[in-house]
């Protein structure tokens, strides 16, 4: 099971109304199943440097199936994972990435939302990852 | 003046809608004047590695403002700027990328296109660019 | 709003001045509004590798609109943003890098200086920006 | 011998003004005798990437002391060194870039401009140059 663009767009959709809501200018990526960029988009005055990290984002979510703040927890100094970002040209290990996970259970891919707290990051992640 | 993210994504829907007439699969990505990505989508079943083509295209048509086949005239062997892709990263020196100028003439970003015939490709980035 | 030539070597001119007053040898870019340099100095005798960490600071502070120190401040063990430098091809996230802001309160660009404390590396490049 | 700050800003003083006299815009950078930048300007609308291909035949002309155009010369294909442009990081070498040699024949940096046609791009390369 992979996901559509139709998919990835009504995830966008469902993220940029978030970001709106609670005030937000984001960058917003959309993975497939096999990590590569499905749909993307920057809201007018966003940052720049979000963009990388949106999609690293996302890109990280599906590489290990689990939020990206979670492999956070584990690669800090001293923990076991400490310096994973190094690999696969660029880990981020912060929240605003999640999986995608249709009705089913299957992993369908993964989105990544980068330019403002982790936590607004977060939240509009999971408002477009709710889409499906 | 640089492109709206509204902008990109009447460009991008109008761009679809060439590809599919046409009866084509096209990754397409618009770039603001900066060069940086505002918006990008693979249509599904798309080639995956037509997605940094598609980049690199709109990338190149805004670094020398120009379409990107213009520039192939010119970079290959024995003419006078063969080799010109080993910079900026990777540029793309084939049809598929155009400037996006506005009303007054102002070149505000670029598409790229890939995914088909580079005459195909070419098409569809045109009917992006007329959106505007 | 962009930044032009004139304004970048006016502010580069007021960060050598700085730079000579404090008795440092500076890197000194500036980007424009789409963080790509516009003009670039290498005192005579400062450190090679500070010209990639001049430039990388520009960006950095374009990228996310705000001073590389702030960046760095969560970007800490343990803090929000940790491990955001493996992000936009490498980040610097110690003092040093500045938005540039024009009268009318419009980000047009940035600049980063790199060759000595940090601290010292912030006042030449608040003196940099100071210029415009 | 190595060039110094002073100097590079005098090579890039006298390019501009041939750059303005024939009407171009122009990206320029000068390099040191270990091959590292000293100073480079982009002119107001000159194409953006530029900036990187000016750069990189200031490298490639002190790299192998010789002008960029020399090595294109034989780096076409079934010519000796062919391919070399994938050396480096990149190499650009087409006409444009020029080692910089002072009154005693030592070559103490080297200068590479972009924006224009190579023979234009040469042509603003010689004047900075002969500013030595």
């Amino acid at each position: 099971m992979n996901i559509t663009l139709k998919q990835a767009q009504a995830i966008i959709e469902k993220a940029m109304a978030k970001a709106k809501e609670i005030n937000t200018k984001m960058n917003i990526s959309v993975v497939d199943a096999g990590a590569n960029q499905v749909a993307f988009v920057r809201m007018d005055g966003a940052w720049l440097g979000s963009a990388d990290i949106a999609l690293k984002k996302a890109k990280t979510a599906r590489f290990f199936d689990m939020p990206t703040g979670e492999i956070g927890k584990i690669s800090q100094p001293g923990e076991s994972l400490f310096g994973i970002e190094h690999s696969n040209g660029g880990l981020i290990s912060f929240p605003g990435g999640l999986p995608v996970i249709n009705k089913d259970g299957d992993i369908i891919g993964a989105i990544g939302v980068s330019g403002s707290t982790v936590e607004n990051d977060h939240e509009v992640a999971a408002a477009g990852a709710a889409a499906i």
